[in-house]
């Protein structure tokens, strides 16, 4: 009742906008995704949701392992409710840490134990936990065309300045000539992601020994600590028996950043860890500040159920033959309206080469047939696009008539 | 196999240390409490954990409601686990926010729609998302002493500079002349935080009005948006039928913060979310920033089974009696042997003056009799500590001689 009288100061300063100067970029770099999903919602309302082929967005389509349902239905009914919904350490519980490091140990032959994991909020909070430890303003961060783009705006938080390596579009795997030209005494961080969003390349053992030699020479060079960042939320959707090594066994500055969001179909749970192997120069100083980094970033720490929950099921995965079967229709049939694009070994995306020069102007093209791909420009490759296929396999059939109408309008001619 | 033979390169470069020059500082300011928590542990081995009587966290010590634990059950028995465990909107799930803001209105008779919501992990990651959508570096974020240690670094997350209103040791009211002085054309924000950590002093209607009349008259003098942000995680724990206002029918730029954590008794969960009224300036800017903000600072959004859940069991809340019965024990008790307090009408803080100048050296004392509390030094407010009595009722019947035989030590000769 007060209250309405007591508003009477409020004034709109005109044509001055009062966010943050970075938000304002941000926001407006932002834009082009978030158009295309306003745009697919609205197509979905005139054309009726079965004739929209949206594309666009990398949410697992594949259900979650029943285990993750059983594993929460019996920690709600046997464990102790201030222990599971309450605060623990900032790095996670020590007995679920513990038990991911085992399972990577079993699997790896590596020597973790609970010290050298971090529980996080998703890969996205992991990334930005060590970013914030290891990043001064001016410090360069590495990363390989095609990337997620989102790198630039975790770099961009800390001030960081991103260093772009041109894509090699014939195999995918990053460019180590150009890589290595571009590393400098201010190189602080090296990102990498395999299988890779966007193009679902795996890095070869070559690619990372090479990598490996590059950063050993360079740091000896500069007398630096110039650190690996492996981003690995694709590491169980792979195909036809592929390999991803693990990176902390070829160099000593690794540090992988994990994910359950695709291994378990749990995105919207922001589940996640790091590891920081003992081998990583100032192990102990970097442990610590990534502990305090999760708590004053304001994760303060990963959930407490969910992290229980991962823990009773750390060997369970989605069903990747699911994804598979989509991934061999898609790519089969784009093939042969023809297409190009390198095949997947792992992750749920292809990355195909655009029709025309101007990948914007082709996914444009694309919306008309009412198939939503995001442009690759968006991963700092333009002239390709990408396209999600987490999807239901019946839209992938439904959408392919219009992926051959759209092949020829391009290519009848030709 | 390769990996060892590959791993030549690392070399320690001593003396050097890589964390970031920001988180040098901030793990060395760290480790005050950090120490206290592992000294705490050492204790409870030496002496046994009944005989450590440990106040310094708070860490929620009430069960959350048996309506949280049905309604994950049911969630999980009834809801689509790709929707329940999926990617939503960042700002959260639409049903969610809805219902958040009609609770919200049922009470204070506002108008909020789903509109004005976003879902944060917990209070912590919203005040870091309002915070990166309004701060540019060098802007200044005014807060009252004593207040919550981590807004030090959360302004330090968006180099805005922290200013620091002297405490009002009478009342812990806010100073406000002096409020009003450092009030200036850069001031971009202000932090309230009633019922407050440390003291449980809840801020009065007149002091908000107060606040607010300053804040209108400042804005109008210098040009400018000021926005008063009112981080209210303990909202629902109040005695004696006090009323805590509602900040946003006070003063035009106002945003609410709040979290689960305390009045659910879910702080491992992370699950808050920020209210933000239509009348603030740049209203449809400032919802899309922190919308973007809550997706790159790596939160991507609220987690999503705790979220259902909230919503489910909206006005349900812990059983404030229990704290209640801690506060008139350890008030009363603490009285009697001496100590001066002033009697906290919310959360579940009593801040008591030291009895000793230094704060830090009145700590190590009551440590020397098993007792631990932080130093208000960690709040701004030298001369005080902070009792946490979120604990077990008989552990505060276990400490009252310790606490006896301390105020003896200093006060027997008076």
């Amino acid at each position: 009742m007060i209250a309405s009288a007591v508003i009477t100061g409020g004034k709109k300063v005109r044509g001055i906008v009062m966010i943050s100067e970075k938000m304002k970029d941000l926001v407006k770099n932002s834009s082009v995704i978030r158009a295309m999903f306003e745009e697919g919602k609205k197509m979905a309302a005139v054309y009726g949701a079965e004739n929209v082929y949206d594309f666009s967005l990398g949410n697992p389509s594949v259900e979650p392992p029943k285990a993750i349902r059983e594993a929460l239905l019996d920690i709600l009914n046997e464990e102790e409710p201030n222990l599971v919904h309450g605060y623990m350490n900032n790095s996670g519980y020590e007995d679920v840490r513990e038990r991911i490091a085992r399972s990577i140990n079993e699997k790896f032959n590596t020597k973790f134990t609970y010290k050298n994991i971090i529980m996080t909020v998703g890969a996205a909070g992991g990334l930005n936990v060590i970013l914030k430890t290891l990043i001064n303003p001016g410090d360069e961060v590495i990363v390989f065309a095609p990337f997620f783009g989102e790198y630039r705006n975790y770099v961009s938080n800390f001030d960081g300045r991103l260093v772009v390596v041109s894509p090699n579009t014939t195999t995918f795997q990053p460019n180590l000539a150009e890589f290595e030209a571009k590393i400098t005494d201010r190189t602080r961080a090296v990102i990498i992601n395999s299988p890779n969003n966007p193009t679902g390349v795996i890095y070869s053992e070559e690619t990372i020994i090479a990598i490996s030699d590059i950063l050993n020479k360079k740091e000896k060079e500069f007398g630096s600590s110039i650190y690996l960042i492996s981003d690995e939320p694709y590491r169980e959707l792979v195909y036809d028996g592929a390999e991803v090594v693990y990176t902390t066994k070829y160099y000593h500055n690794a540090i992988v950043g994990y994910s359950f969001s695709k291994s378990l179909s749990l995105p919207g749970e922001r589940i996640g860890y790091l590891v920081i192997p003992d081998e990583v120069d100032d192990f102990s100083d970097v442990v610590e500040a990534a502990n305090v980094a999760n708590r004053i970033l304001g994760f303060v720490n990963a959930p407490s159920l969910i992290q229980r929950a991962i823990a009773r099921c750390i060997d369970e995965k989605v069903d990747v033959e699911i994804y598979n079967r989509n991934r061999e229709l898609l790519y089969n049939s784009l093939l042969s309206y023809g297409y190009e694009c390198v095949k997947p070994q792992g992750a749920f995306y292809l990355f195909i080469k655009a029709l025309e020069e101007d990948d914007k102007a082709f996914a444009a093209a694309a919306k008309k047939h009412n198939i939503l791909i995001v442009p690759g420009s968006s991963f700092g490759c333009p002239g390709y696009c990408r396209i999600a296929y987490c999807v239901d396999y019946s839209m992938i059939e439904r959408s392919l008539p219009a992926f051959k109408k759209l092949a020829d309008e391009y290519l009848a001619g030709k």
